[in-house]
C-alpha cells in the first residue's frame, strides 16, 4: 500500500471545506483593501532563494536537477517569487503596487503540529510606498484578516530595526558584535543574551537597561537612548504615528511596541511587526512582515517595500483550537427514484433544479428508499425528492423535509420554491 | 536578474481573475452534482505513478530525492494520489463517494501553447457506483461544467474499451497485436494503422470495415460485429441507455459515439469519454476521462471507480479564443485625503465601507488630487471619495462618480448607501 509522504497531509471533504472558507475569506480581505492576487511557479530557479537568504536554505530547501540539467528548488516562501516577477513583469506598473498571494511553500523540517513539509502562506507586498500610512494600512490589514477570519485571541506586535539599531549603537555594540546576539533576541532567550553581552564587555547595568528596552511595551521609554540620533528620531516619530493611527483610524486597540522583533533576515529594514494567536503555545507566530530591501538586491530600480505572510495552516489551527464554527455543507436535496422507469424522470429533476444554483445529489445505486434515505442523511441533505410513478403522472413529487420528516406532494414545476422556502 | 522557470508561468492580477473566476465556477459546479473537494501533497513517492503508468513515465517526471534519500515526484496527474488518499483514509465511507480536485500537476514536457511544465487540473472521482446513471451523471458533469463555465463549441465523444476489444476478437486480433494498434488508434493515425493491420495479415475488406467501425458515429453499425459475445452485448445497451440518458435527462444532444478513443492506459476499463473545443486546434482535448481499475492495482478492496480530468489551463485558452468576457474587478471607491490632516479620517472612512464588504483603495502617497484621480482610474475606481476639511466639520466628503464625473457632497454616515446606489 502507498503512503503518504513524511511531513504531507491529505486533506479530507471536511478539511476543505474548513481550508476553502479561511482562503475565501482571506482572498476577499485583500481585495477590499485594494490588493490584487497574482501568481508564480511552484519552483524556482535555486539561486532566487540563495540569494535572498543565502546559502544556508539550502539545507532546508526540496531542491533537484531539472532533465535539463537546471537547479531548481520548491519554493520554501513567496516573497522571493513575487519580486522576480515584479521585476521581470510588473516594474512599469503604477505605484503604489498591491499584490496578494494565497499558495503553498516547502521546507525540509522536522515535522511537529503547526509545522508541516508543504504548508500554505497567505501574503502581500506592498511597492512603491512607504509613508506611515501606507506602513500602518499593511499592519491593519493584516490584523484585520486574522481578526475577520475568526481568530478571537490575537496578538500584535511592533518592533523597528532602526530603533533596534540605534541601542546598540547607544551602548557602542558594534554590527560585528549585534550578530550573534540577533538570534538569541529573536528567540527570546534573555538569559543567553545578557550572558552574551556580559561576555561582550557591557557593564551589567547597561544589560539591565537594554533588556528592558528590548521587552519593554513603552515607546517613550525609548526616546532618551536615541537622543542626536536624527534617523532614529525621525523613526520615532515614525512609529508614534503608526501606533496612534492603528487606533484612530483602524479601531486596533491592543498593538504593543516590542523592539525584540528582529525578523531574522537581512533584507527587512524600518519596521517590523508579527501576530499571534496564544492558544497555540510554542508555535503562536500566525504572521510576519515589515519594511525589506529586496528589489535592488534582485536587480530591479529602487523602490520601498514591505510586505507580510500569515500562516494559513496553523490559522485554521488557532481556529480549531477556540473552537470556531466553521459553516457545514450540505446537499440542498437527494432525489429518490423508487423503480428503475423513474431514474431518468429524477436524473431530469435534479438538472433542472441544479440550474437553480442548488446542489443536488441522486441516487445512483438503485437501492430502496429506506436505505437511501439513510445515504442521504450521512450527506447533510436537508430534503428528500422521492420520484413514484403515481405522482409522476400528476407531474408531481414527494417531497419530504430531512429535518422534520414531513412529507408532503408537490409539484414538479415549484420543487425550487419549496426547496429554498423550507 | 532571475527568470521563471522554463515552460512555467506567472499569473498577473489580471490573469488571476479570470482564474479564480473559473476555479470558482468549477468548483461550484461540482459541489452542485453533490460532489466534495479532496486535496493531497504536490509531491508523492515516486512509486506511486510508475505502479500506475509504468517505468516509461520517469522520463516525463519531475523526480527527485528528498534529504531523508525518498525517491519523489512532482505529481503529474491527480488519480493516483487521490486513489492513494482513498484506500488509506476514505475507504470506509459510504457509497457512492464522490470526490473532486482542483490542482496544480508537473510534466517535464516540451514547452508549447496549451502545454506547460506546470499546469492546473480540475477532475473527480466517483467510486462506488458503475450503473448506467451514474456513468451518464459523470459525463454529463463533466459537459455541463465546461459548457456552464463558458466555453461555447464543444464537442462530447464516448467510446468503450469493452465493445472495441469485442471488435477486435471478431477479427481476431489478438491482444498481443492490439498493444502497437493502441497508440496509432489513440493518435487517429488511420493511414499507419492501416499498414500495421495489413503487415499483421487483416484482408483489406476487413481493415476498412473496422478503420469505419473505430470513427463511426452510429452505434447501430456495431451490433452485427459483436453478436453472441455476452459481455459485450450487455456493455452495447449499456452506451445505448447512456446516450438515451445523457439526452433525455441531461438535454445534451451533441454526444458521439467515437469507439476509437482508448485513453492509452492500461487501467481503464469500459466506457471512455473526450471533450474538444476545436477552437484551439491541435491541442484541443480539454477533458479525458472513462471507467477504471486502480483502486486494486494499489492494494484497495475492488471498487467500481471512474472519473475525468480537465485541463483548466485549456479551459481558460479555449474561452479566450472564444473571446469570452470574463468579469472586471473594480474598486468601489478610492479615498483621497485632501491634505496630511485629513489622513486619519480617509483612513478611517475607508475602514468603516470595508466593514460592508467593499473594496476601497486609499490614497498612500499624499500627491495632489489630479494625479490620485489618474492613479483611481488605472484601479477602475468607481468612484472617488475626496476627504477636505470644510466638508469634514460638517461630517461630510465629497462622492465623484469617475464614470459621469458628477460630484455631490454626502454626509459621511450615508456614503455607503450612495456607494451601493450607483
Amino acid at each position: 500500500m502507498f503512503q503518504l509522504p513524511r511531513g504531507t497531509r491529505d486533506f479530507t471533504p471536511a478539511d476543505m471545506e474548513k481550508r476553502r472558507f479561511v482562503e475565501h475569506r482571506m482572498r476577499r480581505l485583500f481585495a477590499s483593501f485594494g490588493y490584487r492576487e497574482i501568481q508564480t511557479p511552484t519552483f524556482e530557479h535555486l539561486e532566487l532563494f540563495t540569494a535572498k537568504s543565502g546559502e544556508s536554505i539550502i539545507d532546508e530547501l526540496y531542491s533537484f536537477q531539472d532533465k535539463g540539467g537546471r537547479d531548481l528548488a520548491l519554493r520554501p516562501e513567496l516573497t522571493a517569487p513575487v519580486i522576480r516577477c515584479y521585476i521581470e513583469k510588473l516594474q512599469m506598473e503604477p505605484k503604489p503596487l498591491k499584490l496578494f498571494y494565497i499558495g503553498n511553500c516547502y521546507r525540509y523540517d522536522r515535522p511537529q503540529k503547526g509545522r508541516y513539509r508543504e504548508f500554505q502562506q497567505a501574503g502581500c507586498e506592498l511597492i512603491g510606498a512607504s509613508t506611515v500610512e501606507a506602513s500602518t494600512e499593511l499592519i491593519a490589514m493584516a490584523y484585520t484578516i486574522i481578526h475577520n477570519v475568526g481568530v478571537k485571541n490575537i496578538g500584535l506586535h511592533i518592533g523597528d530595526l532602526t530603533l533596534l539599531a540605534a541601542l546598540f549603537d547607544h551602548y557602542k555594540i558594534t554590527p560585528e558584535q549585534r550578530k550573534p546576539l540577533i538570534p538569541l533576541i529573536d528567540k527570546a532567550q534573555y538569559t543567553e543574551l545578557s550572558t552574551a553581552l556580559h561576555d561582550q564587555g557591557l557593564p551589567a547595568k547597561d544589560i539591565e537597561e537594554l533588556l528592558d528596552l528590548l521587552q519593554t511595551s513603552d515607546l517613550k521609554k525609548i526616546k532618551p537612548f536615541i537622543k542626536g540620533n536624527r534617523s532614529a528620531e525621525t523613526e520615532y516619530l515614525f512609529i508614534e504615528q503608526l501606533f496612534t493611527l492603528l487606533h484612530a483610524s483602524f479601531n486596533i486597540t491592543n498593538a504593543h511596541l516590542k523592539l525584540g522583533i528582529v525578523r531574522g533576515l537581512d533584507y527587512y529594514k524600518g519596521f517590523v511587526f508579527e501576530i499571534e494567536a496564544p492558544v497555540l503555545g510554542a508555535e503562536k507566530q500566525l504572521c510576519g512582515g515589515g519594511a525589506y530591501e529586496l528589489v535592488n538586491i534582485f536587480g530591479g530600480s529602487e523602490v520601498p517595500q514591505a510586505g507580510f505572510a500569515i500562516g494559513f495552516d496553523r490559522t485554521i489551527l488557532a481556529l480549531e483550537s477556540e473552537h470556531f464554527t466553521f459553516p457545514v455543507s450540505f446537499v440542498d436535496a437527494y432525489v429518490i427514484p423508487v423503480n428503475e422507469d423513474m431514474i431518468p424522470i429524477a436524473l431530469q429533476i435534479a438538472t433542472t433544479l441544479r440550474d437553480h444554483d442548488t446542489t443536488i445529489d441522486v441516487d445512483l445505486l438503485r437501492r430502496g428508499i429506506g436505505k437511501a434515505l439513510k445515504y442521504a442523511d450521512t450527506l447533510h441533505a436537508k430534503h428528500a425528492i422521492i420520484v413514484g410513478p403515481k405522482e409522476h403522472q400528476e407531474n408531481a413529487v414527494t417531497l419530504r423535509d430531512l429535518q422534520t420528516g414531513a412529507q408532503l406532494q408537490v409539484k414538479t414545476t415549484d420543487l425550487f420554491t419549496h426547496l429554498k422556502q423550507s
